[in-house]
């Protein structure tokens, strides 16, 4: 039985320079129910140790690699040991370190996408239903309050049976070609042994389809996707539109584009149902619009103290309305969620419903599936692809 | 050649509750050089007569049918007759009364789409080309100031090569069954015999499909539709999703629904190109953003005073910046462009070249083809279907 | 008794270069309800001359002078005449011409602000309700739909008792010193002989006063100034913040300013009850935000078919929701109210109250109140002026 | 000398219910440079207890007094010891805790405002520059980075001589009496005993007059003030409007107010120089609009990776362009800064400039001198008070 204590989290990545491996230690950080106490930050052991000096670890604890640090923290006594470890590698390197932890006895937060192709993911999936660990993967949007109140108000029934779906993730990052050095995050998005077959789709168009999918409460069951590649030299996609079919018959379409130059990182869902639609977008984060016919717009907003809000929405807010919260509190509520669910789990307890609420092995195996499929129908002649796990 | 005076129009459509028929009067009448001295507004006699009164017309140019009107009109001595027709009515009533106008010596302003079939269409673009005639579709949203901008710094080569367009016509008001009585406007735009092939995608696809052409300046060559019906009882599309590829080779989406419940009128369009992209819509119709890499984003203002507006924008303004102008606005410049057009060939005057910049037969015969080939796209299981006029 | 016809309309002023001449013209224009048929449109007989002809008028109704205009229009058959006069000269040359237009049997359209002093306003609204004549001050922004639904949310007590007005109107143009011939309208705008004592209090500050007064319901009852003259070589103020109290123990501030650089024309108010509270502005004229606590905002929407919206909204309207109307619009439900009220009295008919909405002479001597008062306040030690009519 | 470690953060205040204490720990936690040891977190000790375990302490640090607190602490060997403690009690109990914290060689991190009365703050003030102790007062809107990047731009010319100052801050949460059970924040908000002689101008008042003249780089020279209570029984002022005359020349408004109706928190800011004018909101904090005349409007963006900004918004800023960063990272900022100066001072070294940019005694005196000098203000009937500190 776990004492009243902080968990303890071991990095895996996220060594000097890395984006998303900042981001992961922030949300780790804010709530104060996780502390990082190891990591092999790096593949280069002075990348490594520089990380963990950095970040004030002990440098007992600070490994040259997964391998060693999985071995060595087995060895520590269950009081100091980590009870998780968050992965923030290149794609090509989600697998291995997940298998094995999972293997170890380490539970996992993982960054999206799960693997390097859809039957990694399977297996992955496998292990986890096998071992009955914890596993978190870090689609972060569905981490914001107001998505999570969206989700609900169309779970509820507010917006009737649903239509429509619009989802769009414009970046334009990528508008022309940098040098690793300028821009060492490009150079492996570009590169399909890190990246698998997909670019944009893999990186940004999986967030749109989990969001989709999340809000909706709907499941994709066919795919018509328009894949480009922009610039000379690159092999994978940067750029594409996908139309939607799901399961209820609804339709809609994906747009996700690296090459949108000018565009940052709003990523944006409109839901239309038989009865009212919504619309949510990042740059407006603490706003949802519902819009009911012949009635006025509704702007429903995030705060720890709105009376109207969900128990979810409320669950994942910190301060009270016209307080914005942003992207890095929206990855902190899955690790929250994630710490809290894994505290009750090894407390022996019953976490609450609001708690279960993260990204988990469903959402990374359909991804997965989603990532080798709009590839494939980007290559077909035909209209539709099914879309199959 | 012609005296110093308004130039005369007669309508033909928009008897008492016609929507579309009060906008092009507005349009008309806004900037002075137009007068309406005649009209045959709808095929029952005492619903004519009444709005001629309602218009204070001169009873006896009030016409109980359109072959009446260029019978009389043609009788009277050219210092009174009629220069041009307005036609609003339903789409299945546009072919006949065009081709007989331009027959009798009478210009067209044409509400769009331009007729109920491309091949009509084509058959009207060659008496136009024929007779010389001057013609004028009101392609309402090409008449605003920002979207006119939008094109130039296209054209201009600010944003480089264009690789991507996305367009969007989101509304809400089909989201149920009406009755006649409650809404005549949704009865004949949901039935193919008055509105053609295409629901949605003529009423507001060929907006948005026009838009794309006309600021991208590019042309279209194939597409790839998913056209749907959501109500029961419906026979045509309500919503659609139009995957586009251009001439040079750049990519697109087209979204149109008239079942986006809750949704209003706000067209929207985006495009990028390798060196900087721009974004528009119908809400916040004033402003153009332009987003160039590592730079402050830009907001391009309309207003007649504003320095840095290509003469096409400044010609299509009556303000200055920070009064806005609107949808009406927008219309009255096609009707203004197209006067002053008609006033410089009637005095045997060039025209200017702003005063060109309304929309015509051209665009008329690639929406009637963007109608067929989109409905076909619909029905097809192959994914990509030549745009062909 | 009046015939069935549009009414006729004299001008004086607006010639050539007038940026409110032609504004009224086109308000005038769009509803077709008028028509312009006279006019003495300059001090300059060649300038009248000019305006005359673009404007497509008669020759012989062009006039050197207003004198002459009323006097030769007087001298036509009741059938002929004009019924009613617009007047958009500087507000030095607004006193004269109104009067003798009253005195000659013609109503009038005036440009705000009422005159050049108090005093000459009393002596205006004596005449008007000796003669029973029909009188319209151009407080532009009170004719926007959105406006009046304010007025009647607050009205019928959607946001309960007043506490707070808050309204703004930050310009930008005068942000440095132009000659006459850069920009001929600051030259009359800063010289205290043509436009009184004060300058953009007089110009701006007026319609902020008008709106606050006219939404809220409340009168004004003290104020305390303080204004600001930016520039060197300027004698009047181009930037003022004053201290509001209303009739009813409410407290506002009303901000407005020329210096304010790169401001462009945002007028915008906001009103807070001890129910609820709601806010406008013009750079999103159609919407109108309430917000209630403890629920979601509320986006009120302009539309001619939005169902929830007052009479007075829904009969300032021209085109379904998303179809926006502008500045020009607004300016054209003054004209368009004060000629369905005009045509009624002709008629010996009563007007709907919606039509009696236009802003006369009660508005136009408070207005001129607030200019002296306000200057005289902006001079005084003490902190509050009783603001007396 | 230091080892290289986490600063040790001991707490005041922050007990269970307490809104502003769990912020101050989120921003203590994001950035890893801070772990909270001890607290005394409430003057219940069943309360501090409470907390001290919901926030994994240990148990013998958990005191039950701030006196308790300072002497056990420092009795413990330095490399124990907590380096400073976060204050974030009523402001009431401000001055005790703080003096004795800086007596007994602790730093301080204190909740605005500084104290109770101008006369304490002074006090302090003598002390903090008597031991050299560090201080950090968290006016939190400071710590935005595009706060900063506007204070940057004004300080490099960009806007030219300053003229105009716009500050809001409306709130409506105390639109209606609450009880204490309602809300206990509310309660002691209105107690002028726990918040000093100004209610709203203490709470939220001085946060907009410290961002005035942050941000303008001006000093406050006079004001007039107009102070409500605008509801029964309460005793403190709950609104108010403050015309401001700055150092310069400059003239202002500085808006306040927590009975505006339905507003959340909405703070705002406009300066305007005799080159260009700049606005900031914090319902849009990563933007930062820089208005040109003659030109487009600018956007500013906030991100890490934008390479127009200013040394002083890229320190403050995690994430790149487009992941919204909020509220509790601009407070994080602060204890960042405060954290990297007290690591450097406590290392022998040199802080960066970026790292100095925090608020500091000068703003808490000054936040006083405007709550004592506002409400004097607001009693007199001349129309200028001087400000004096």
């Amino acid at each position: 039985m776990m004492n009243h204590r902080k968990l303890r989290m071991g990095m895996i990545g996220g060594g000097p320079g890395s984006f998303i491996g900042a981001v992961h230690r922030i949300a780790a950080n804010i709530d104060g129910q996780i502390e990082l106490v190891a990591g092999a930050f790096s593949s280069k052991p002075e990348k490594s140790e520089q990380a963990g000096k950095e970040l004030f670890l002990d440098s007992k604890r600070v490994y040259q690699s997964y391998d060693e640090m999985f071995e060595k923290e087995k060895q520590l006594p269950e009081e100091a040991r980590i009870d998780f470890v968050s992965i923030v590698t290149p794609n090509h390197v989600h697998f291995d370190p997940t298998i094995k932890a999972l293997q170890n006895g380490f539970h996992v937060v993982l960054d999206k996408p799960m693997t390097l192709t859809l039957d990694e993911a399977k297996q992955l999936d496998k292990v986890i239903q096998e071992t009955g660990m914890l596993f978190c993967l870090t689609h972060t949007y569905t981490g914001y309050p107001m998505v999570k109140e969206a989700r609900q108000l169309i779970a509820n029934g507010t917006l009737g049976k649903i239509r429509k779906v619009y989802v769009e993730y414009p970046q334009g990052w990528l508008w022309t070609n940098f040098s690793e050095e300028e821009n060492k995050q490009a150079a492996w998005r570009t590169d399909p042994k890190k990246s698998g077959v997909a670019g944009c789709m893999g990186d940004i168009g999986t967030h749109a389809m989990n969001l989709a999918e999340y809000v909706s409460g709907l499941k994709l069951d066919r795919l018509c996707a328009d894949l480009n590649t922009s610039l000379p030299g690159r092999t994978l996609d940067d750029d594409g539109i996908v139309l939607l079919k799901f399961d209820n018959g609804a339709s809609g379409v994906l747009m996700a584009s690296q090459v949108a130059t000018g565009a940052e990182n709003n990523l944006k869902i409109r839901v239309y149902g038989d009865k009212a639609g919504l619309e949510w977008q990042q740059e407006d984060a603490n706003s949802l619009i519902v819009r009911h016919p012949e009635q006025p717009d509704q702007i429903y907003r995030a705060g720890g103290n709105v009376p109207y809000l969900s128990s979810y929405a409320l669950a994942n807010t910190r301060t009270p309305a016209g307080h914005p919260e942003g992207y890095l509190e929206a990855f902190a509520n899955h690790y929250n969620n994630f710490a809290k669910t894994l505290m009750a789990k090894l407390k022996g307890q019953t976490p609450e419903k609001e708690w279960l609420d993260f990204p988990g092995t469903e959402d990374g195996v359909r991804g997965m599936a989603f990532i080798e499929q709009v590839v494939k129908s980007g290559q077909s002649d035909q209209k539709w692809t099914k879309f199959e796990v």
